[in-house]
């Protein structure tokens, strides 16, 4: 039997949210690979096996997933949010491009999700209403001086800027940093909003900030 | 009764793309507003009313949205994509914030699509695992000079750049100034890619390029 490997997005995470495409390609699957955070989202499927990992492992998990489906496997790998924002899709294409595998060899199919920036937005009003940037805050594969040049240019020409990642354990003064980049390159009247849990109760609770943002929390 | 009023995104064209949300949404209402090439899409919902209308006249419908809710009617404004990305939550918004109507008057729920960029990265491998800007090159809401200014700040910063409305009727001439901008700014290996119909046959056909993005069409 010929194996395969989706890449699907879970969204924010209200099962609502998840599109019937990728709901189909996990009733379809024989393995399931991802983040135990994720995995659990998924876990009532029955008869599947189940290959959670750390959050960090992107590489190992891109080459267990790989290795079931060339073995003749339904490999179904989970992200949160969608695939190709900062997750799963990157590692797994960077696997296949190393190993030179081919789309005959193994068809990789990636499967879109609701990102958080576009469920935070929803519940927000309509913040990305126009030109927005969107940046991994996390420094892993790229440099500071990048990062923080990017968040200048997304500043100066006053894009709405989302970041991802904000903070981790092992990232702990790099927001504030950002905040001081902000400060020095952005309008006095620029709004910061946290967003978290952005897909709970969504279809009853409505936007959370009036359309003229009042109440929310400034830095 | 009280009528509510929802902004949904239906995202690219694919049935199997639209959440389960949107699809209880649609068929909890009783009028769906939206441009009528989108009112198409969800024709099959019986027993509704359906108020199709052209491109341009988003503050019109948003009107025509607010008002038939104020009415009792439950209301649904169809958009593609996601309603939040350069569709039709601003222009509702915005008719909200000038009638001065509160949340207690008329909840506004938005439910979050899959927007175009999210579907086209999922048929090129993974062209957005890094930082990326999303820009309307529609100038009817902003300036040809900020337009050009994020443009150029964005490709400086060496930003994935994603374009919605390159081209239309009225905006012949714009693309290809854009091109010369991005000629001026980008490095000499920058990839262009042209991306439409971007959900069609989503779940069999795969990624579309080898992720080395060999034969892209260049521009």
């Amino acid at each position: 039997m010929k194996g395969s490997l989706t890449i699907v997005g879970l969204g924010p995470g209200a099962p609502e949210l998840i599109t019937p495409a990728v709901t189909d390609a996990l009733k379809d699957s024989t393995d399931i690979v991802g983040y135990s955070k994720y995995i659990e989202r998924v876990k009532d499927a029955s008869g599947k096996s189940f290959h959670p990992s750390d959050n960090r492992e992107e590489i190992d998990r891109a080459e267990l997933s790989i290795n079931l489906a060339l073995q003749g496997k339904k490999v179904v790998v989970v992200s949160s949010g969608d695939p190709g924002v900062f997750a799963m899709a990157s590692a797994i294409f960077e696997v296949v491009d190393k190993k030179n595998i081919s789309r005959d060899d193994l068809p990789v199919v990636v499967l879109p999700g609701i990102t958080a920036l576009l469920a935070a937005s929803a519940r927000l009003g309509a913040p990305i209403g126009h030109d927005f940037c969107v940046i991994n805050l996390s420094d892993n594969l790229k440099s500071w001086d990048i990062l923080k040049s990017r968040v200048i240019a997304a500043a100066k020409a006053d894009f709405v800027i989302a970041f991802y990642n904000p903070r981790s354990k092992s990232r702990k003064n790099q927001l504030s940093e950002i905040y001081d980049v902000l400060r020095k390159n952005c309008k006095s009247d620029r709004i910061v909003i946290y967003a978290n849990s952005v897909s709970t109760d969504i279809r009853n609770t409505g936007y959370i900030y009036t359309p003229r943002y009042s109440g929310v929390e400034k830095n």
